[in-house]
This record gives structure tokens, C-alpha cells and sequence, in this order.
């Protein structure tokens, strides 16, 4: 399958380099190093974490303050009922497999996956082809080599029969995988053991809230629920109408049970949530597609995948929702607005594409869902995901909790409506039922039109109906005490439940691609890796670096901190004995777009070199019109390129040495 | 005790009114309201959300950026051996007493609290003394009432001792509340029945990471702990120099037992801690020392205190540092810098004061401890630590992973040393205690030099000394095994374990506090209130209001909006058919400082109105003026009296009305 993965300058990916300069420039790491680090959670370091906020404040504006959405922040903590209505106590799981003699806890789809890979691998060995692709961990390969039995030739049989596992694994139920476990008898890899059947897990952390022991709660698995149950409030917010958007920025949490794929596959991490709530009615039009119409997506649809491909389309998001290859147009202008925000935080873009979900992929009451899908040297990994959740969650929590979180309108014109109605005689019900009597009751209102035109039926025909009363079972209710008939009234409202549009970002995973798409070598140098990032996001902004270590440059060094300062832009000073073009490179790794130079010429003419990190490109001007450009340039309203038009360039003796 | 909270226009502050406004304008509510809300969590809505990230954005500009601290994101969920260590599990606790009848779990000072004060108060009624200050729930009143007996005139000594029981409260232990509770018959209020003895819970949230049930882990209670055991990274990251800073903002948890104060006591909190490094022989000076030390601070010393005051002293950092009521320069400057903070965000000066603590207030090991109390309806709030926390949390960690979190510098002249060494004879001692050599001779390294020399002579005297080995008991080291002398060597490098000052923010009591100061209301009108919020960190800039509903307003209102679009000033549109000097008054409680109206004139010349929330008075200008007025007002460079100087003023007819 796998494209190999390249970087910026078109050079094979070496990620134990990549990794090497993530650890060394302290970008991250696993938490709790010195007691052993904890798998699945990470510590960002000073240059993740400033890119992570940057990042957050491109985010804040190009949704929050740009579409006026408005923003939420909800509890973490939550509490059992939410999560039991929400479906996340039954359905948020994973199956796993115990190994009984040595305790470990396996996941079972991962278990199949790398035993069933690693015969095949085996196999291809046996036949003499070269094999190159490794699994993730060198660690769990040299392990599990000591129990498998490498180089073992397969039948074809076999071969095609384990393709169609590792192909169709992502739908199998807990059975499916344990049917799959005992037919090719698949062992912990590490002890050689059988492994018991895969059982269910919760991958919600929990805990309790007070110390009563009486309110079980969970960490969050997803910022949506809190949204959901603000609803009444953003309704009053926007004073009634539709359609609105709330957006959140948080943590959320899932207890995963071998988390591996670094920073793709944590159990604590920075969700940004939209929920756009649109009138079902509506057709979702969104009053600002037509601006975005015109723009172009690589589309990669589900046709296309059942068919076997993998490629995407370039098409308009205008043509994309004509043609209904996009279900409606809010989904189509969240599509392009996610794209536009890939662009300004640098993904590269042709490391980009909406991936369409399969039918058997989406909830069931999703009407569409595309992946923002972003390569890297992991392979293609969901970034965004973008739903169409329907009216599922307000409804679910809406008949949990009895509070109406749906919206009510005038019908611009009254509306007739005839219906059939059951309704207790009070009098005689009161006497007989007593305080069940609104049991029954509100047990005949949610009977169906069908039913209660059949129960209608049977009242004139046998003079009396029979009705399952929850607590109560079977009652009978006499012709005298219940009557049933179709009836006419006049609506003039219109209720209904809003349904809901979901772009959700997963921000470690974008930061993580985004890593490895700024990453590249200098030609000829492959010790020398950059980090391209943009002036706009990059973590600080100027490397301040006087030529020598000379007391004469200590004034000027003073005055460029303190307009820096003023400037708000961030820097940092380099004043280490070594040479200019090493304290450039080396700081290339930490991604700092711009140098400053103190050089014996600023003694005499008060002007300094600026040098752009990606073309080692240097100008020379005043300070005022150097800040000048660093300051448009951090902000994006300049690149280098027109700087070097406007600027005079410096050719530097120290920079021949880089 | 309480001087009375009066708001920033003098006025009484009514707490029932401004928490309707906090209400209605959906500054926030409680979480998961639909399920019954949940106590001590909290959901910001849009208004409170984006206040939050301004000030964020502010806090990391001041702190972060403008120091160059070292910025860090370390996860929530932490092991349980890391918080062992560090003596979270051991001491973060508060004392509990269940009412064995109904279950009920009390905070045991509160409790205590509680049913003194309201004693207290019977007995000033018994004596016809006007009762003014209530209990903070009105509801628990009422409970209260129901069983304790009101006006009830207590004896002179018995008033004594109530009155010096609250004072002390704060210092008690569990011990001694449970026999305040027995003494003074002190019984659940709700119920009147007899309590139980007070019992220590610990207030983390537990959980535990993984299915295995191995790896048991909480959600920390403090962001600090992450943060030391990164120390070595931070090192390195700053070239082994010391002082450097690190700083995190994230999330804690406590997992109060009866949250109470609103937003005051929570169970899930943003906070935004530094850590900075010194060396402890530095006398822990501060390089920026001399361009803070004539700010003047307002200070409450420990002294003062201890005297029975409470007023706090206005002088100058400088001087409080020499005469050492500020134990050092790196405390006086971060309380400055905290203090410059709290005026940037527009908290009232008027309302904040620095309280040292008491010396059995702060944590063993603690060299000094500030707070910065921000007075709100509530009363002094802690908002900010500033504590010294000497070298407690590296060395902790240290001793129980082995990892050294410590600084090595070369010595700039060796260092003779001359001490006893107590070191076993290896070729004996190996037969004689086998795998326990190793022990016995750490044990003897970690003897005091005092020992190691009384054991010296009991060498030289009895032939033989006794050490006491940890699982070996006791073991006796003849002559012949042992060596135990005064030795001379020559150190080259210096070992030390950095001290750490720790400025620690509350942010959700910081926005508390913070919306108390900017609440007022109109002269003459209760009714309309105002949130002054200053511009820089105002949630919404702009009001845009057209002066009617008139179709020829829709293209001056989209050209608006597209020129506040492109300087990403945040704007609401408000073009419901109520009055402007309405629609302004209640926007005013959204706190939005300017209002950008389109009148007929508007359409004639082109010029627009633009209103100060805070003094209501306006200026007309051409859409250029008024735009450039507004970006740099919104960005603090220049003041509402600035652009009224420069700008034409304008009286509005519509504006009488307000």
C-alpha cells in the first residue's frame, strides 16, 4: 500500500532522525520520565507547546471570531448518567485479550493485526522478496521474532485468506476476532501463550466525584455532550434562531489500552469542537457558501474506496454538493473552511484530502462524515473529522432528562392538523387509578397514530382496550373511562429538534503532521534538518545573534531586546562563542523563521542583516526598517519574498560557511 | 470583620442582581444543568470563555514571552508514585464528618464554622443587636433555623471562646475539631443529629490509567509537579544555566467535599503556574531587581497580622526587600510583575493587597510565602501564591527515582574538603555479606559527619561498631572490615539542588474577582448595569447598531462589518427594532466598550457615530478614523480620552434617552 513518505525537499523521511531533533530541541516528550515514563502521555516542551497556542489562536480566529460562533467551556468531568445517555457507556470500547499466565492485556484487533503481518512477512521472506516494511516498535519486533517462526512459507490459500483479515479487520465484532484467534491460532507474541476470548472494554477513565461514593463519574471522551446540554442557553444567546454554532476547546480523555503511534494515539488530548445546529428543514443551505463555492478539494469518496481505490479528485465544493458527493452545504463550507485553516498554519497541501466515510463506517445516525485526512510518515491519519450527527444527541439527552432542547417558532401560518387522541375520562380515571392515573395518561400519549386508530377500532368493537402500563402491566380501560377518536386542532407553533453539523479537530494529531511536514535537510547536509514553520506560527520568531563575542556590540544588543519587546515579538539571543552560520543552523532546528545580525558595520552605520531560515537569504537596513518587516512578516501581512524586493541585499562571508 | 464590598461607582454591591446578570448574559452556569447540575464545575459560556482566553493571552505575553520563561504542557492524569513523593497522597486531604443517620458528609470547619457563627448570631439578636451579615446560602439558613434556636443569649466567656475559636480555626487538626465538635455539642445543622468524629479524605480525584488495574493514577492536584520532573530538560534547553523559569498553564482538580463560593472553591480549575530556578547561594537575586524596586506595593506582613490587623502598607519593593519583610529580590520582583499583570487585566487596584503568611501558615520547607488577595463580595480571596519552596520538590524526587535532578558546575578553584569516610574493606566484605555488601556500605556513606566520627573512636577503642542496616537489622563491622578515618580530597565540580520561587494564579478567581470590580450601575438606575471591562480584554469589541431598521443601512453595515473583519476586531450586530439607547444599555452588560452606529448622516457623508460604553459620550468620524481609533484602543495605545481629544464629538438625540 504504503506511498512512501517524503519531505518538503522531496527526500526519503528518516524518522529516527526527525525524532532524535524532536527529543533534543525538547519539543516533547513522554510524561514522568524519571519514573519511568507513562505510555500514551506526552509533555510538550517550550517549541511545542508555543506552536500548540499559536496554533489555537489561528484556530480561535478563523472560527470563533470569524463565523461569530460562540464559544464554550465545559467540565471534564462527568457525570455517569450523561455518558450512559450519550451511548459512550456502552458503545466508547475496545475488545482485548488476556494472556492468563503472564496478566498482560492485549488489544485484540492489534494482536491479530501484527501476528497475521508477521507470517505474512515470513512468508514473503521464505519466497525470496525483499521485506521492508518494519512494524512500529523495533523493540516488540525483536521480541516477537524470538516465538514466530520467521521465514515460513504460506499457502496461497492462506495468504489471500489473511489479506482479507487485515483488510476487513476494522469490522469485526469482539466475536469475529475471537472466531479469528482460535481458527489460526493467534498467541501473545511476546510469551507464546493462547489468549482468552476478547472481552469488551471501557475506554473512559473513571472516578467519583464527592466523597460519597454516590456520584461515579467519567473523564470526558469528547467535548460535544457539554455543548449539547448548554443548548437551551446559546438558543436564548442568539435570541431563537437558527442556525448557530457553538464551539469548544478542550481535553478529553480515553483510556486506550496499548497506546502506541506517538503523539496519533494518546490518552489525554486538546480537542477544538464545533457544533453548527441547523432547522432539518432547512436543506442545511449556509448563508456563506456561495463565497467558498468556487474553491477546489481533493475528494477522496466512498464509491471510489468500495471499488478499491485510494486516490482522490480535485473538485469544487460547488460541484461536490450539486452533484450530492457532499451531503449539503454546511458540511460543504465546514469542508472548505478546514481546508483554508490547514493552509494558514502550513500543512502542506498536497498532503491533504477528505476521505468520505463508508457506510458501515458512520454511526447510524450520521447522514455524512468526511475525514480531513492529513499524510505523514505514519501513513494517511485522521485529523478533523466533519459529521452530520443528525438530531441523535439532543434528542437521546432530551428524553433522558425531559428538558426540552429543541426549538420552537411561530408557523407563519396556522396549521390544521387531525390526529387521533386517547384521552382518560378525568372524573371516573381520578376515583380509579388515583395518583397513577397520569401514568396512564401520558402511556396513551406516546402511543402511534396506528396503534391508537387500531385501539379506537377495538373500543367501539369490544368496548373496552387493553394497554402495558410501565410498573402497572396490562390495564384495561372501559369504553366509559377513555375515549378515542380522531380529532382536529390548530398549531400555531412548529417544534423541532435542531440537527447538528460536528467539525472536530484533533489538535495533537495536526501538530504532529504539521512537524513532519515543515521537516527537511539542507542539500548535501542531511545533519542539517529545519523546521519550516511559518513566521506566523513558528514558536519564537527572531534569533538575535551579535557576530563575536565583543563587549562593543553589548548597546546595540540592548536597544534591538528592548524594540523587540516593545514589539511584542518573541526572540531569542545566541551570544555562544561559535561561528554564525553554526548558531543559524542550529537554531533551523527550532524553527525560528528570521536572524538579526549585530555586525561591526551596525557600529558605524546603525543597520543590521536579516536572514530568512528557508533561502539563507540575508538583507540589510536600518533597525527601523528591519522590526518593520519582522512585524508584518509574523503577522502574515508580508512574506520574504517582498522583503527581499524592498530591502538591499547583504551577501555574508560568515553565511558561505553554512 | 467584613468592610462592606462596595462597587466601583461606590455603590452597595448587590450580589443577587449581578449574579442574574451573570445568568442572563451567559457568563456561566453551573455544569450539566439538565441532569440536575453538578456542584463545583462550572461551564463558561461565550462571554466568560473568551474573556478567559484574552487574559491568557495577556498573562503569557507578561510572563512568558516578556520573560523568556520556558513554557510547558505536562499531563493531568499522574501516576500515583509521583504524587506519593511529592506527599499529595499523604497530606492533600481535608477532614470529614458523616452524620451516621442520614449519610450526609460534612466538611468538619465548616461545619464547625457554621453552627458557631450562627450562635454567634442568636446570641447578638438575644441582646438586640442589628444582625446583618447572613450565611452565604440563604437556603441553609432556613435549615438552620429549623433546629438550632435563635436569640439565644450566651454567656460573656462562652462569647470569648466561640469568637477565639474561629480565629484559630485554620490551625486546627482533625484531633482537635473532633473535640471542639464533642465539647461544644456541635451537631449536623439539617438534621440536629450528633456527628461523627472528623475524618482526613484526600481531596484527588482517583482513576487508573490502562485495563491491567496496575497503574492506579489521579488528576493532579497542581501543575508544578510535571514541571520539576522535567527539571533536566530545562537545564539543557537553557545550556545548564541558572536562574531560568519554566511556566504551564493547565488544569487541576480537587475533589472538594461540599463546594461552596461559586466559582471561588471548585472541583476543576485553570491554573497558570512558574517555576523559577535559582541557585540557592545566589542570595537569590534577580537580574530586573533595579527597574521594579520604586514600585510601591501594598503589603499586609506576618507581624501586623499576628497583632490582630489587617490593614496593609503601601512601600516600595525596594525597601521591602532590604529590610527584609520580602525575603528576597526574585520574590519582590515577581510580586511587582504580578501586581503589573492585575492592573493590565483591569482589576481595581483599590482592591488588591499582598498578604505575607503566617509562619505556621506556609509548608515546612517554605523559606517565605505572599499572597496576592484580590477583595471581592466574598471577602480577601487568594488569587495568587507566591511561595519559595526551597529545594523540597527536586530533592523529593531525586531521592525516590535516582534521577538527578540537580546542577553540576565546575568550581572556579577546587575545593579542598577534609571529612570522615567510613569505607569497607572490599575483599572481606564481599564474602562476609555476599548481595548485601552494597547496603551496609550505603548505609555507612549516609551517615552524618558527627556519627562517622563517634563511630571512629569506638573503632579505635572497642575494635568493632554497630550500624543499624534497613532489613538487616543490626550489624556488627569488625576492625578488620572497616575503615572509618578522616580523609582529605579536592572537589572540582559543584552539586546543587536548585531552589524554586513559585507565583501561582488562580484563574477562574482572578475572573471571579475581576467581574466584581467592573460591575456598577447607572446613577438613578438600578436596573442598568454595566460590565466595564477595558478594551484589551473586552469578549466582544464592538456593538454595531443601525440607527433603525431601514433597508438603506444593509450596505454601510456589510462594508462594517467586512472592515472589522479584516482587523479581526471581534463585533455583534444588533439590529432588533428596540431603541439604540436601549439596544446600547444592554449591550453594556455584555461589557462591550464601543458601539459603532449607521444613522441618515451615515448615508450622506459617510461618517459614523462611535460610543463609550463607560461614559456614554460619542464622536463622529469617517469610517478610516474610526476604525484606526478602534484597533488601538482594542490593542491598550491609546485611551477613550485620547479619541475623544483628536475626534469631533458628537451629541446624540437618541442617546438622551438612555
Amino acid at each position: 500500500m504504503a506511498t512512501e513518505y517524503k519531505t518538503l525537499a522531496g527526500q526519503n523521511f528518516d524518522r529516527a532522525a526527525f525524532e532524535s531533533l524532536l527529543r533534543r530541541k525538547v519539543f516533547l516528550w513522554q510524561s514522568f520520565e524519571p519514573y519511568g515514563a507513562t505510555k500514551g502521555l506526552f509533555d510538550y516542551g517550550p517549541p511545542l507547546e508555543t506552536l500548540e497556542a499559536e496554533i489555537i489562536n489561528i484556530w480561535r480566529d478563523h472560527f470563533i471570531r470569524s463565523e461569530k460562533m460562540m464559544s464554550l467551556k465545559c467540565s471534564m468531568l462527568t457525570p455517569y448518567q450523561v455518558l450512559k445517555t450519550s451511548g459512550h457507556v456502552d458503545k466508547f470500547a475496545d475488545y482485548m485479550c488476556k494472556d492468563p499466565k503472564t496478566g498482560e492485556i492485549l488489544r485484540s484487533d492489534h494482536l491479530i493485526k501484527d501476528v497475521i503481518e508477521t507470517r505474512l512477512r515470513g512468508d514473503r521472506e521464505a519466497r525470496g522478496e525483499k521485506v521492508s516494511d518494519e512494524p512500529e516498535d523495533p523493540k516488540k519486533k525483536k521480541k516477537a521474532s524470538k516465538v514466530a517462526k520467521t521465514a515460513v512459507k504460506l499457502d496461497d490459500a492462506v495468504v489471500k485468506d489473511y489479506e482479507y483479515i487485515l483488510a476487513t479487520l476494522d469490522d469485526c465484532t469482539g466475536e469475529d476476532m475471537g472466531a479469528l484467534i482460535r481458527k489460526h491460532d493467534i498467541r501473545n507474541p511476546t510469551s507464546g501463550n493462547q489468549v482468552e476470548d476478547p472481552v469488551s472494554v471501557n475506554l473512559m477513565f473513571q472516578t467519583q466525584i464527592g466523597a460519597s461514593g454516590k456520584e461515579p463519574a467519567f473523564l470526558r471522551p469528547e467535548t460535544a455532550q457539554g455543548q449539547f446540554l448548554s443548548f437551551q442557553k446559546l438558543l436564548e444567546f442568539s435570541d431563537g434562531q437558527l442556525p448557530f454554532a457553538s464551539a469548544s476547546i478542550g481535553y478529553s480523555f480515553r483510556n486506550e489500552l496499548s497506546p502506541r503511534s506517538g503523539l496519533l494515539r494518546v490518552r489525554e488530548f486538546l480537542m477544538a469542537e464545533v457544533e453548527h445546529f441547523v432547522d432539518p428543514e432547512s436543506g442545511k443551505k449556509h448563508p456563506k457558501f456561495a463565497s467558498v463555492k468556487d474553491v477546489k478539494l481533493p475528494l477522496l469518496d466512498r464509491d471510489t474506496q468500495s471499488a478499491g481505490g485510494s486516490t482522490s479528485k480535485e473538485m469544487t465544493i460547488g460541484e461536490a454538493v450539486a452533484t450530492k458527493l457532499v451531503d449539503n452545504e454546511t458540511l460543504g463550507y465546514f469542508l472548505v473552511r478546514i481546508k483554508q485553516f490547514m493552509e494558514k498554519i502550513g500543512v502542506d497541501q498536497k498532503k491533504l484530502r477528505f476521505r468520505q466515510h463508508m457506510a458501515n463506517e458512520m454511526a447510524h445516525y450520521a447522514a455524512d462524515c468526511w475525514d480531513c485526512e492529513l499524510f505523514n510518515s505514519y501513513g494517511w491519519i485522521e485529523c478533523v473529522g466533519c459529521a452530520d450527527r443528525s438530531a441523535y444527541d439532543l434528542s437521546v439527552h432530551m428524553k433522558a432528562t425531559g428538558v426540552p432542547l429543541q426549538v420552537r417558532e411561530p408557523l407563519k401560518e396556522p396549521k390544521r392538523v387531525e390526529e387521533f387522541v386517547a384521552q382518560l375520562d378525568k372524573k371516573k380515571s381520578g376515583p380509579k387509578f388515583k395518583k397513577d392515573a397520569g401514568k396512564v395518561q401520558s402511556t396513551l400519549d406516546e402511543l402511534s397514530q396506528d396503534v391508537k386508530e387500531k385501539l379506537s377500532l377495538s373500543l367501539q368493537q369490544d368496548g373496552k382496550v387493553e394497554v402495558e402500563v410501565p410498573d402497572m402491566g396490562k390495564v384495561e380501560l372501559e369504553k366509559d373511562i377513555v375515549v378515542i377518536e380522531k380529532q382536529t386542532r390548530t398549531e400555531t407553533m412548529r417544534e423541532f429538534i435542531p440537527n447538528v453539523i460536528e467539525p472536530s479537530f484533533g489538535i495533537g494529531r495536526i501538530l504532529y503532521s504539521l512537524m513532519e511536514h515543515v521537516y527537511w535537510t539542507r542539500e548535501g547536509d542531511e545533519a542539517r534538518s529545519v523546521m519550516s514553520f511559518k513566521p506566523t506560527v513558528a514558536p519564537i520568531k527572531v534569533l538575535v545573534a551579535p557576530l563575536q563575542k565583543d563587549v562593543r556590540f553589548a548597546g546595540l544588543l540592548q536597544e534591538l531586546e528592548r524594540r523587540l519587546d516593545d514589539e511584542a515579538v518573541s526572540f531569542k539571543v545566541d551570544q555562544s562563542g561559535v561561528s554564525i552560520g553554526k548558531r543559524y543552523s542550529r537554531n533551523d532546528e527550532l524553527g525560528i523563521p528570521f536572524g538579526l545580525t549585530i555586525d561591526y558595520q551596525s557600529l558605524e552605520d546603525n543597520t543590521f542583516t536579516l536572514r530568512d531560515r528557508d533561502t539563507t537569504k540575508q538583507v540589510r537596513a536600518s533597525i527601523d526598517q528591519i522590526l518593520d518587516a519582522i512585524s508584518k512578516m509574523v503577522k502574515g501581512k508580508e512574506s520574504w519574498a517582498d522583503v527581499q524586493n524592498r530591502l538591499p541585499a547583504f551577501e555574508s562571508k560568515e553565511e558561505d560557511k553554512e
